[in-house]
């Protein structure tokens, strides 16, 4: 089993929802954070006083840039299927576009049936 | 050591907080995700412009189902242990009871004391 | 590769960001989180209505603690260079200083660019 971790633009989100569900991997967890790559965009301090609406304004020159974080568990077999998938659809080939991380897993449990590993996923 | 992260119902958050502490480990980091999975709900696109009221509202058919993220590391030997835990206090075997996941970590440095490994646990 | 995630104070981000960027790792990805550690405070039931104002404020004796989680991937070889730099600017040596955490990545994709490994991060 592997987390597979997209940070993408949060644009991106429903489409690579939709191709993922389309696939089978319907079960998945998002968050919203901000992202610094390689741009010239720089992730300021983040406080709780600050406001969704200044979160995309610039401060000091400096910009914070929303991103999904979007993550899911698959199987091993799985993993090469569900990242092209991911690649395919958030290519735009724009700085921001945002990057995948595959992590290992080691125990899955579905709390509604207490079902372990694989049947967890 | 590993880390472990639960997706659970936010109004589970309490007990097993509570429980956990209970048997030992108190130091938690929690956060506010968005999960989706073998439930009628799909999550959206998730932008900025969403109020928190809207989060929970229909929008086109689709619902956003709002979970927390518990993550807590621990001994290798307390894994079993901090997993049944969870698992006991968060079943109502309904949809959307959420997962458990067990991942490894290679290092841990608390940052008050520069103490590392077990004895940052 | 590793990912490195920091669970730091809010107000050391800014500071934390600037060192690691002079030492040549602007990439990474910042989210809000909130914290326990052997603190006295403890981690109430997250919800959304729960209002930003009210999150610093105390409940039933109980405090939320606001952290920031800073996460970024990085070769092998310079884990303990960003490690040692988060440490040093983030230690008071007071209770909610926070922890770094080292997990094994396995893959990276750079979704600009399609390229992959190393070449990503």
């Amino acid at each position: 089993m592997k987390e597979i971790i997209a940070i993408i633009r949060p644009n991106k989100m429903a489409t690579t929802k939709n191709i993922l569900e389309g696939l089978g991997f319907p079960s998945m967890t998002a968050s919203r954070v901000f992202g610094r790559g390689k741009q010239k965009a720089i992730i300021q301090e983040i406080s709780f006083e600050i406001q969704n609406k200044e979160l995309l304004s610039q401060q000091g020159g400096m910009r914070y840039v929303p991103k999904t974080m979007l993550s899911l568990v698959v199987l091993d077999e799985d993993v090469n299927l569900v990242v092209e998938a991911i690649m395919k659809v958030n290519k735009s080939g724009q700085y921001g576009d945002g990057k995948i991380f595959v992590c290992p897993i080691e125990e899955v449990v579905r709390l509604r049936t207490f079902e372990k590993g694989d049947l967890a996923i």
